[in-house]
């Protein structure tokens, strides 16, 4: 009658999580028009298009709204040029849900933007939950020499929204490396939405 | 605007979470009622009624609704007679309200009543992720011999209703001490709900 409680055990080092409902992976072929230097991308992707970027384990209730979906992403270490790797990113389709991001394994940190184009970038290590607001798109980068697992919570009525970040020419920064560590550097393909597409995204408020 | 992005390092020991916006205690004066051993719990209590059986830290957003509560749980080892620490426990006041759990250190339990009165136990441990459905009375337990600390996540309109417990005489099953492990036992002084009260219980969905 009601949902039965489940556990799942989260495995740092893989991004394993026992009884998840679904799983998918997003490959270098998949990640195309990400990173500022297509010829590298190019060169990468050829080398090895079936490489595993990261890797999504998910579970999903039963509800449609009011519940949570929570999980895992694991994110191999790697850059494109001077680019670290990153997840896609995305805005939630009702923009006005958030999400929390708890470090499990490896080092990185969340590059989140708002419609409006403000920059906000918070580092992630184990032991640190970053919470990303309403209206906050948001994408994880892998700065670090290992994986990178976070284990993720949002509210199931949330949904995706990825193109935002395509149609404004990516997001307004990038992050890539900078000796050791990495720096935030302007995005010079970035179109600032108008005022137009930001409402839209405001409108999506539920 | 927007509400800014935080992070929020968590302390497995002490369950310290930073940027916390809130923070409360449980003394074992607060616990009177909870335990089978009143006898136990007055001697208990005598002897140091300030004493801290659980602390929570926790972040609330500025949304009254389609966001996130998350923060920690510390809970101190002990028992009243053979019967472990435990939280008050709870079901959300809107009832269809889901939460998770993720051990960060220590052991201990999940103890789980539909408003129907069927038992679920989950074991928690760190890396343990308990996922507690919407429609389910909760209440933790610590089973081990050192602090119990969890992280939890849950919808910001989920609030909390702490008289479920109560108005039953206690949750079904009392978790006592069984030889270095535990044991799952009835309540005798457990009284089921009525349809009338189950009715009611399911109608806060929303």
């Amino acid at each position: 009658m009601h949902q039965t409680p489940t556990a799942h055990v989260i495995d740092p080092g893989s991004g394993h999580m026992s009884a998840a409902t679904g799983r998918y992976e997003k490959r270098i072929s998949d990640l195309a028009g990400l990173y500022e230097d297509a010829a590298a991308f190019e060169a990468f992707a050829a080398e090895d298009p079936a490489r595993i970027v990261y890797a999504v384990h998910e579970a999903r209730p039963l509800q449609s709204s009011g519940d949570l979906i929570f999980g895992t992403t694991w994110m191999q270490p790697g850059r494109i040029g001077r680019e670290f790797f990153m997840t896609r990113g995305h805005i939630h389709a009702t923009a006005n849900r958030p999400e929390t991001y708890y470090g499990e394994s490896g080092e990185g940190l969340m590059l989140m933007e708002s419609p409006e184009g403000e920059t906000q970038i918070l580092e992630v290590r184990p032991r640190v939950l970053v919470y990303v607001p309403p209206m906050w798109i948001h994408r994880s980068v892998n700065t670090g020499g290992t994986p990178l697992v976070m284990s993720f919570c949002y509210p199931c009525d949330s949904g995706q929204d990825y193109g935002i970040i395509e149609r404004s020419g990516g997001m307004a920064t990038r992050i890539v490396a900078d000796g050791s560590g990495w720096k935030a550097v302007e995005n010079a393909a970035y179109r600032p939405r108008s005022l137009a597409e930001i409402d839209a995204v405001l409108a999506t408020a539920a």
